[in-house]
């Protein structure tokens, strides 16, 4: 049998990750543009093509001309139907509202394209090739900006009615909380996500008489200029054994316990695999996130309760694209 | 081909409901029996095998005899192994560790036994013959004493990794809220549960004036004594339109909607069946339930949102149980 290739496309905000990947899981030729979010529908577009353009040049320059490829995935972020392949709202796409991706690109290659939201992509590709790889089910977090997630569920992706299954990020743990973009009080997200945990942290340090917010860690990060701080710098610091940035991680990892907490007594699915940039910043945070979990359980899960770290770090998502093609 | 019949067991901790159920969902007979859960384990096992022969005798009375027995569907409380029909400390039977009720009966009848969890039982029912007839996914509550839930996914229970899926009334609303009895805090059955939601209606009217105490209809259903004071009670006075019952209870369903927002979130399931005692105070309960849920959901759930009563009421759990062996 012929070697199957497929395109795999990670369409973020920022940038454009798109591989030729095989069916084990192996990134052939990969390659990065910016992707244009800021400009119109169709910049962006225009960039996936010129991406899948160069990867089939790819195809031939390494001489797999012999290899079918069957076609093409994309990961995306805002609403995605998975029935159709269309996006809606992703945030910080100008002019975006809703677009046919399925329908854009399966015309112009003649290929099947199918698309799915980033947070599932990723969590089918630790399925697939990472470290879900043994597990049935679980619990796919990705930290990072906001709080993304996916339910894998007897080895697939969970969809639920119209693909928009395993938000996470949306749990309330208060409901008199702080007010969440989606307009609920208390959405872990508004507690841990970048946009708003960095922000509170900026607070906490603003605080701090001049003499010891000069010897903060996190103030050394970003050269004394504290709006640049970010969720990586409190995770950096933390990782330097900075005492504010450690404590307010812990505490965040906490909050995250007692979300998934919620999540593990509905679904009787214990194991949580933790992505997303902050998953990198050591044993601690997910030992934090573990414990806080166990004890916010009920006691048949409790013994059950295991917090691992996602492994295929930026490349999961042109990985779990392109198997949405492999089949 | 002969027509099959199935027995069954809804057990309780105050009754044992039993019936001899055909495949449509027919209840051909029925009994009900002290379930002596307060005495020991082999007095409730005593009792359930004291049904299945009253039922084995219907059979006959009913001129059955050419249809065939295909089994005994248990729905128990507590902590429940679908695989191996171990029931796990169900609250408030004495003595009750773990017992496993399949090995029993299936020994002792010869027939094939079946245990699953009440809340389970009840959903699967609602699923077959009731309310969830033409839904493919929704998630069933069951508000009474405690709160409990049932995911039907795809026509079918969802049980999750060893059938403790479901646990709708341990979705925590505020963790820095009430201590729940599972040890984690702010469980929404720690609110609106019967045993805690009467306890906090009973201090408010206790902190009332006695002129105006003695004017409050739940006051005069309980003829002046508050220890009697039942979640039913309250329900019951707010249909009959008393301003402070219809207030505690508009509160509680707006609670439970935030609390199934968070599901709803996760799993993109926007059908909710209401059964349990208090499902039956009237459309205005459901209205505000469903009115917390769509305000406190992602917008793309918000117009989904539909909370409808069970219909099979007590029931449920007789015809949930069957169908276990029905096949």
């Amino acid at each position: 049998m012929k070697e199957q290739l497929a395109i795999g496309i990670d369409l973020g905000g920022t940038y454009i990750k798109a591989g030729l990947v095989n069916q084990n899981g192996t990134i052939i030729a990969q390659l990065i543009k910016d992707s244009f979010a800021e400009e119109s529908p169709t910049a962006v577009l225009e960039q996936i093509t010129i991406c899948i353009n160069e990867l089939l040049q790819e195809q031939v320059s390494h001489r797999l001309l012999n290899a079918d490829i069957v076609g093409i995935g994309v990961g995306a972020p805002g609403i995605v139907d998975w029935e159709t392949g269309i996006v809606k709202y992703p945030p910080n796409f100008s002019e975006w509202t809703e677009v046919n991706i399925e329908k854009e690109f399966s015309k112009k290659f003649s290929l099947p394209v199918k698309v799915e939201n980033d947070a599932n992509v990723a969590a089918i590709a630790e399925s697939k090739y990472g470290s879900g790889k043994e597990k049935k089910n679980f619990l796919f977090v990705v930290w990072g900006t906001g709080i993304g997630g996916g339910i894998i569920m007897d080895g697939k992706i969970y969809r639920g009615r119209k693909g928009g299954a395993g938000e996470l990020g949306h749990i309330s743990i208060d409901y008199n909380g702080l007010l969440c973009n989606c307009g609920n009080n208390g959405c872990i997200e508004r507690y841990i996500g970048q946009r708003y945990l960095s922000g509170r942290v900026r607070e906490r340090l603003e605080k701090l008489p001049q003499d010891i917010l000069t010897r903060q860690t996190m103030y050394e990060l970003v050269d004394g200029n504290l709006h640049n701080l970010e969720l990586s710098t409190v995770s950096a610091a933390a990782h330097k054994r900075d005492a504010l940035a450690h404590e307010i991680m812990t505490e965040a990892a906490a909050l995250l316990g007692i979300a998934l907490a919620s999540a593990v007594n509905l679904l009787d699915i214990p194991t949580v695999i933790l992505g997303g940039g902050v998953a990198a910043a050591g044993p601690y945070l997910l030992e934090s996130v573990e414990k806080s979990l166990r004890a916010h359980v009920l006691r048949p899960h409790q013994d059950e309760c295991l917090v691992i770290p996602a492994t295929l770090e930026n490349k999961a998502g042109m990985l779990g694209a392109a198997s949405l093609v492999l089949g």
